[in-house]
């Protein structure tokens, strides 16, 4: 269980929920919980007055998160400098209500609003890739062929600190009318979550050559 | 199969992919399945100069895309009227290259950009959340209590048209440097998916009530 919504208060007012705030949360514990349960986010950057919504990877270190693509990408080179938002979201699960109205979803997601500032020096860009590597796959970055100097040039990280952050989390049940409990009519929540299926091995895989734990144990959401 | 990224040109300029450019795709039909799979986006205004991203539900009605909340939802205020950008992204796999760099993800997406008009005719409003409880449960609208007008007059709806669309995919395992097919590294696809688990029936369904089609046969993803 998370902490009360009202225990710790939100860093800044324009990460104070205003809709249903008894769901908000600003507790460290929360915000890095759902970080990390879900490597994807949307990164909003602002492009010739209009906002930009992008699906990229994120992983987070401490109290930063960072995101990585191409040195000439266009999402990272506007976002260098620039106010940006990190939004990461999971459902959970469906919930269905007896009237159309309370009809809703559980969830848990993050906000995080603040300046992005792009990593230069490269040993710190090694070190935030490996952690990259290192948060999704315990203990590939040691077996993988070394990162050359050329890869590094061509990409670009950018981190943005953890300073004004929001979670929303909703879990239970349909919130009915009182009087609609009587209407013979199935309410409930249907849960859903990601799933790793089979892992695919690359034709060009060395014959003895076998599926290492950090596949055959990923989790996800 | 997704017909040929080159057949169908970009309605516009500013959705014509730069990054990986061969992974973009124009056409109707595979903005709609992607759309159509997911039932969550993000929404992208601009608040005081800065982005905000916004997880919500989303569904479509042929060439547009409805979102919605209550009449006093910041974001929808916002975006009525204004340039918003709707994203839709889907995660189908982990890619394990042979190097760091190599590493990737499978994945589905759709950015729409363009002006969010809001739909303030009561029985335009009540088709469309018709439409939606229908399109994540065929057949459940007629057996609920019906909508109330101050329930409608609670809820906002805005519509968003697909005329500036782009999707993007990426699909296979890894394109790794012909070198580092040697090298002793399991490398390959580790497939993700949304998966529905066991309804859970709220506590209050009557006793002969029984899980319905929608709910046993629900797909995600
Ligand atoms: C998977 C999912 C689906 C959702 N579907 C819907 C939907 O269909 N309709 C709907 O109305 N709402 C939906 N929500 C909730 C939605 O994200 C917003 O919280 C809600 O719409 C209120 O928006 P607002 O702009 O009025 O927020 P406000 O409360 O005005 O936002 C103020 C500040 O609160 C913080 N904040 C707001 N929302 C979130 C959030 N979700 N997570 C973390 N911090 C937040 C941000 O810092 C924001 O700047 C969904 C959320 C999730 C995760
Ligand atoms: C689940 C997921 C994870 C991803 N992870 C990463 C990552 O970690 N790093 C990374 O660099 N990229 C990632 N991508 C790709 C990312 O979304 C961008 O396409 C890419 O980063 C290029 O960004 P850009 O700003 O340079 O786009 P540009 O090519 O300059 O964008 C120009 C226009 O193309 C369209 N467009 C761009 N991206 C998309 C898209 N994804 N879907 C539909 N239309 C689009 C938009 O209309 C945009 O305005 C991911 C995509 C998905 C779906
Ligand atoms: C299956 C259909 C629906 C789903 C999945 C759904 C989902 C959601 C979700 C997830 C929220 C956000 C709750 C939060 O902020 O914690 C929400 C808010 C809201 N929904 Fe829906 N909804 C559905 C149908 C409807 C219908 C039919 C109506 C109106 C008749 C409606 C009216 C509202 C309103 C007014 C809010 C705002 C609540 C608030 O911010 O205080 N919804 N919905
Ligand atoms: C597990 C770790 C990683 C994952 C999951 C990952 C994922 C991705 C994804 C999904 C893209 C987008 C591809 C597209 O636009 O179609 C991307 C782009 C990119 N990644 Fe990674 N990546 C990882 C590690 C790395 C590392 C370690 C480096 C550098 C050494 C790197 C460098 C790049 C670059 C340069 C691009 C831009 C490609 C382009 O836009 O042309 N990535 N990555």
């Amino acid at each position: 269980m998370p902490p009360s919504p009202t225990a710790v208060p939100p860093p800044s007012d324009r990460v104070r929920l205003r809709r249903k705030p008894g769901r908000g949360h600003y507790d460290r514990e929360t915000i890095h919980a759902i970080l990390d349960a879900s490597p994807i986010c949307h990164v909003g950057v602002v492009v010739d007055g209009a906002p930009i919504v992008t699906p990229t990877f994120q992983w987070r270190e401490g109290e930063h998160v960072y995101i990585h693509g191409a040195r000439t990408n266009r999402t990272l080179n506007v976002a260098d400098g620039a106010e940006i938002c990190v939004t990461v979201s999971l459902l959970d699960g469906l919930v269905l209500g007896r009237s159309a109205m309370n009809h809703s979803a559980n969830f848990r997601s993050v906000v995080i609003l603040g300046r992005a500032t792009r990593i230069d020096d490269p040993e710190a860009k090694r070190a935030r890739l490996k952690a990259f590597i290192e948060s999704l796959y315990p203990g590939r970055w040691d077996t993988l062929r070394p990162i050359t100097d050329t890869e590094l040039k061509a990409t670009a990280i950018l981190s943005l600190p953890l300073d004004e952050a929001s979670a929303k989390l909703r879990e239970g049940g349909p919130m009915d009318d009182e009087a609609d409990y009587a209407l013979p009519i199935w309410a409930g929540v249907l849960p859903v979550r990601m799933t790793p299926g089979t892992p695919e091995p690359d034709p060009r895989n060395l014959a003895d050559v076998s599926v290492p734990d950090h596949v055959t144990g990923f989790r996800i959401g």
